[in-house]
């Protein structure tokens, strides 16, 4: 956006600066739940495509299209990473153009990173809850004070 | 973008603050069909991990996890608001960069948020169709307009 | 972002257009599982909602309430999408903004769109693998990639 000499401002702008480093944090973490989802469908023998075990021998194939409890697993929190984190980066961009003090902002982006790095933990390791709804509930708060701020601009 | 002199220009830019304002609506929307499946987990008594029903009788538990029609439809609701409104605010965004007469983006804006609203309700209310459908379509149509003036500007 | 003579600017920095270019384009790309997925629900006959299915005979309406393995490929495609081309939109920003030579962007822009395609096309077609394994693989190599720069600028 604007011309490479402007984007250097940008780049000079924290705010925004703050913003696409834990941007970047969180959807990087969400991609990571695909390797993870891969890592247990090998290891637990629990595949969704027919091409997927068609190395397999014949008789095994049928059984390892099949869904594990543990893939659903990690599939339903990335599922919930989709529906958290995408709000989070549409929100808090329009958040951090809207300029905010820095260490307001710093301190909403840096909650809402430790409650989903947090929230992975707690449903992936299926501690008890309420640990997990509680560190969802925390990301939904800060994601709804980001847009608070937003809907204060708003051009209806 | 660009400095904080600057982002207050971003912000007496209409196009662009009506178009942070219809994307805030339609993130938020979406947000709600997570509370909104939480409530109909609660009520009906479908839940999908162990860990969420281990305060209940040991006797129950197994029955509690379970997929319930109503949670299965907010949920098809919310994959549905993934789908359309996430391409929404990608193609919006750079639709409104791409400098559009103020009333016309309004126009998809508004088109858009309404007919988000109305597949919700039309969708959690189960009403017939083709309500549900038409509005579907409304929302695709408005986003695939605003994807053709996007593609006036193409660099391949 | 920025006010009217400046977006105009935006318009005439190249990587920026070429971001958004590549960006509508695998957009694009993903809104049309949509409709493909309506196609293979009419004519394999697989319904999710009790609405859609309300003027077919009484006699059939069970029977079109099924998961069809046709119906299920296709969406398993258009989630892959959103777990995938999301990120790189998001991260695809982020690069695009922090300046990197034309010729560079352009090669990632074009491998990820290519990729991501070609995942289509191998997982509607279910071709064997690796294929779809391979595409998908690149595609995820493409977003580290940009996301390693972005992750240069960080600001912690």
């Amino acid at each position: 956006i604007c011309k490479p000499a402007e984007m250097e401002k940008l780049m000079e702008n924290d705010v925004f600066m703050a913003f696409s480093t834990y941007a970047a944090i969180v959807i990087l973490k969400m991609m990571l739940m695909a390797p993870m989802t891969a890592y247990y469908r090998l290891t637990r023998g629990a595949f969704a495509n027919d091409e997927d075990v068609s190395r397999k021998p014949a008789e095994e194939r049928k059984k390892l299209l099949r869904a594990h409890p543990d893939v659903e697993r990690v599939r339903r929190c990335h599922q919930n990473d989709l529906e958290n984190i995408i709000p989070f980066v549409v929100i808090g961009l329009l958040y951090a153009l809207s300029g905010p003090e820095l260490s307001t902002a710093l301190l909403h982006f840096r909650l809402f990173t430790g409650s989903r790095i947090f929230h992975t933990i707690a449903y992936v390791g299926a501690l008890p809850q309420p640990s997990r709804g509680l560190s969802w509930m925390l990301g939904m708060l800060v994601t709804f004070s980001m847009a608070y701020r937003v809907c204060m601009y708003m051009y209806l």
